[in-house]
């Protein structure tokens, strides 16, 4: 295999043009592959935020409140579901962070379920989540029941099964690990899940916008996701929340802000919930934060999610013949599914040197991200990502990984 | 008095200049008096954004995250510390709602005060600090004293005396009132509360960047408060979370999430919180979301507090005058103190006819709040406003009531 194999799938991308229309991808010092922490800004973020700035905020100020602001959780939850969630309407809002999101989501699920006290989640789940849980597990006198995946897939079917029983209230599981980048069975995992009674959230931060997801085909309860992954939302934007429309009544979450209340300016003596998804929103809605994402939407929409999913692919498939032919040789190791059908939008590969090379290729402009113990995740965003530039990025590394060894 | 008070006033004001670095001051078809709902954004603030998505997002990507951002809600909340909230480094984070933040506050509290099951907040507080209240009461079984404050005033030492116990463990209180501008004595009331062995979080919503805040030489447990009023941070900007340094590790918040765990990177099986107040952090910092508050902290560290609140005060005798000249002949009745020593940083009028004439004075662009049952709350951000501005607002205001009449 040659750079020109790259140049060629670069050629045939139906998609290729649109990682012109990214900030940085004219940068050829630079070669990003972290996509999957942190997508690169639209290039025409800076004149959206300008005109957002000079009119929407400057000059109509709280009356913007009446004119879209108020209802942009939902309306911008609804559009993430449509294009990305494969979600009706109604079901999703965008506000807070993740790991609030999980937290609320959890008790909720657990509000739902009152005769049951444990909850499940996987060693291999992303820190947040892990950490969401045992905070909650300790607060509410829960107990949790802990499954040891494989660290090289995620956890399958069994791994649950294994585990349900007639006291378990809530599963928490990422749709892709976080790690090695496998897509968990989730309709299989969530009908085993409720066969024994259970809910399930699921975490989408590694799967919304790379990787098709259909909340409602699939029979999700609740979902939550970042959107400064493959939705480009920028440092810390705002997380993506759904909640089945048949348990938005049943699932009380625990954060009672005016924002969810059934008429917020009424300013009433008694909390009571908005009817429908309103009521998983808190506090005032992050409007502006949420304007990054709203660039990128556009794109996603007009690639639509089953093209970005084939591009994906086809970079994680020339990512890993790479690491075949250039890194294997020097002791790498995948530490991904090869089978495409199981394996999410990213990349990692294991090797001792790592740790120690991460500095140097950060300080030369070959951005991967870093994963203890010794990996490096190769985040491939589909739309701004191309074939060249992970072959040029992989062919540093082995440069680099020769030169250490 | 005429409009030449007005023209006086501006030309002796020493902040005067202040108003031109805001977006939409030079337009005279716009006068706003909602300060202290949504600030006006920074004039410089598109050039800002544009700088930051170019270079600090788009060009340095997740190594940002090492160069700054990782530390940012603790840099910023340090920096507001110092320059707004009177308070020493290393108490102060900004990120989540102002919900969300008064969820973990006040849990964190509970948490300091095992012995205790009773909520302290008053019927005049702000709706949601109100509903958080009982949320977090019905979730842990804790009890609420209610306190009913003079509406046209708030909350005093003898309020909360009165419900004070050896069961109460938190008081929630706001240090001006939401609708009457009423400023609580906050060093007096926490005073009272400590002998009584109780907590206070402070909410400081309408006072920050407005009205003076001395939060450590005040002996002040928890405070929190939004940044999208005085501190200009634009529409859902998040919220900073004070609490004093030898709380920090005896109040345990309850969204444990990977950013307020000690070494976020190392991922490790099981969470311990961070120390110093990073614990106090949950998701992943929303770092884009604090650009323009950080805009308009150059703006409130170079005129200073003092001055500041000094306009603040000269702005609202001058609408107090207005008031009594043109609206009060009109059957208007101010619902603010008069004494400007206990009047924060903005004014209500009440009458009958408001909840009609607000659509009016919004579509010819006057633009102060509305609150029920009949108020119009004047916000005067000190800063952006000027005397003439106020002036012009509260004749047309006078004109249209006239007219109603």
């Amino acid at each position: 295999m040659t750079a020109m194999d790259a140049a060629a799938l670069d050629a045939a991308d139906p998609l290729a043009s649109f990682r012109d229309r990214f900030v940085g991808t004219d940068d050829a010092g630079l070669l990003y592959l972290d996509g999957n922490s942190l997508g690169r800004p639209v290039r025409d973020l800076p004149g959206r935020l300008a005109e957002f700035v000079e009119h929407e905020w400057g000059e109509r100020l709280i009356r913007s409140w009446d004119e879209g602001w108020f209802d942009q959780p939902l309306t911008l939850g609804d559009r993430l579901a449509r294009h990305v969630l494969g979600a009706a309407p109604g079901q999703t809002i965008v506000g807070d962070s993740t790991t609030v999101s999980l937290y609320k989501l959890i008790r909720g699920a657990l509000s739902a379920q009152p005769d049951r006290r444990t909850i499940v989640v996987d060693r291999g789940n992303f820190p947040t989540d892990r950490y969401v849980v045992q905070g909650i597990a300790a607060e509410r006198g829960a107990e949790i029941a802990w499954l040891d995946p494989d660290p090289a897939a995620g956890v399958t079917i069994d791994d649950v099964r294994a585990v349900l029983s007639d006291d378990v209230a809530v599963i928490v599981l990422s749709h892709v690990a976080y790690r090695s980048g496998y897509i968990a069975d989730v309709p299989g995992i969530t009908a085993a899940a409720h066969e024994a009674g259970a809910l399930v959230v699921w975490d989408l931060c590694h799967s919304a916008g790379a990787v098709p997801v259909e909340l409602d085909a699939w029979g999700v309860d609740f979902a939550t996701g970042c959107t400064y992954k493959y939705l480009n939302g920028g440092p810390g934007s705002p997380a993506f929340s759904y909640v089945r429309a048949d348990l938005i009544e049943r699932a009380a979450q625990p954060i009672q802000g005016w924002m969810g209340a059934r008429d917020p300016f009424v300013m009433g003596p008694e909390y009571a919930a908005a009817d429908g998804i309103r009521r998983f929103v808190s506090g005032t809605p992050p409007v502006f934060a949420m304007l990054p994402m709203m660039a990128m939407m556009d794109l996603v929409e007009e690639a639509g999610m089953d093209r970005i999913r084939a591009k994906s692919v086809a970079l994680t498939e020339h990512a890993i013949r790479l690491h075949d032919e250039l890194l294997a040789p020097l002791g790498a190791v995948l530490a991904s599914p090869r089978d495409a059908s199981v394996r999410g939008g990213h990349v990692t590969v294991d090797h001792p040197a790592f740790p120690e090379l991460i500095g140097v290729l950060w300080r030369d402009g070959i951005v991967p991200d870093f994963r203890r113990p010794d990996g490096i995740r190769l985040g491939l965003s589909p739309l701004s990502t191309s074939f060249a530039e992970v072959d040029a990025a992989i062919r540093r590394i082995a440069d680099e990984l020769a030169r250490a060894a």
